[in-house]
């Protein structure tokens, strides 16, 4: 019973990091199209994403039957609806990596940002690959030290994202409002898409020390 | 057993009955910040959203407790599943109703939404209000009639939310970028909120009959 437990843990765990290298693939792909205008990259992602929702769909079976043939209780049960809370930040965080790439195609082939903005917006896509990645790696094998790195990892994007509002916000902005509102909805995109990552993180911490990392801003959203 | 498991069921709907009444009253309190620049009504909301996240935490123990003592499986583990991802889409609703007070506070004194868009921003939260009470409802009582109305009524949220892009986005907008990005975001913030609250109907359809609705805009979201 217990091998067999563990072999449906390892399955369950092999699941969720394809779902987050799947996340991480259709944001790079994501911020391709957005930053070079890169319709094919774009129309990859929307494309993925039915594989993505399938992964998750895969995630919440097995979880299921693993209920109901093993009737885990304490840490087992425990596990097993993290793992169900991880998986639905991966999902949400591919439907994400989806909408910047129906942004970048609705401007398609103008570009959706503007020069002053295509810096910030590089950097922010380099944030949340480094955390995306991170997520999968401690998703194969639990790690509460790089686990941890991700909530400094995330104030590199919040900060990354003030800066971007400033930009947007500041008195000289040459763009009108439809700009403005695109460049203000990615930067939501991205923050948000690191927000459920370090989620994930978050709770992979938990599973591995019972301490519950909480901060008002990202818990539970 | 049997009549024990269906005590712990009626908990769990209770629970759900509260958390979905609880960003009810949450959004419309926000929406009282927002367009009569209530800062009273912006700060309570901030407050409250501590309990729904109280409430979430609840579920989410009493459902370990029951998977734990009573082994679910079927129909019954299943029902469970779908209450936690029910908890899951109220808990995130009244983070929206947070993030609408909080776009309000932050103006206050000034309103953050100005004369041309406050008729679209009462007619959504007017829908937002509706949708979440069905779901209070069908969460109470079962009802798949009642659920499928959802539908509709996301459908008049969409439209609403493509009204306000339209004024927002019109060659004749008024006012800056700060005032069209914050549209914009309150916008998302009302259509994300109903679209969580339908996701919710849509699970108590799948209980209640065993089919899926699906949507791509919304489903998994």
């Amino acid at each position: 019973m217990r091998v067999e437990f563990q072999a449906d843990l390892r399955e369950v765990s092999r699941l969720l990091v394809e779902l987050a290298e799947g996340a991480r693939v259709a944001m790079r792909r994501a911020t391709t199209a957005l930053l070079a205008a890169d319709r094919a990259a774009g129309e990859a992602v929307i494309e993925q994403d039915a594989d993505l929702d399938d992964l998750y769909r895969q995630v919440e079976e097995k979880v299921a039957d693993i209920l109901a043939r093993q009737a885990p209780v304490a840490s087992d049960l425990r596990l097993l609806i993290t793992a169900l809370h991880i998986a639905a930040d991966l999902e949400r965080m591919g439907d994400l990596a989806d909408h910047v790439a129906k942004t970048a195609l609705r401007r398609h082939p103008s570009p959706a940002v503007p020069a002053e903005l295509r810096g910030v917006f590089k950097e922010m896509a380099n944030v949340a690959d480094a955390i995306a990645g991170k997520v999968a790696t401690v998703l194969a094998e639990p790690d509460a030290k790089l686990a941890a790195e991700l909530e400094a990892d995330d104030d590199v994007m919040d900060n990354l994202h003030r800066e971007l509002f400033k930009v947007l916000l500041g008195d000289d902005w040459p763009y009108g409002a439809e700009t403005a509102i695109d460049g203000a909805l990615l930067g939501r995109f991205y923050e948000r898409f690191a927000d459920h990552a370090v989620n994930s993180g978050r709770r992979v911490i938990y599973l591995l020390t019972g301490e519950t990392v909480t901060d008002g801003s990202v818990a539970g959203s």
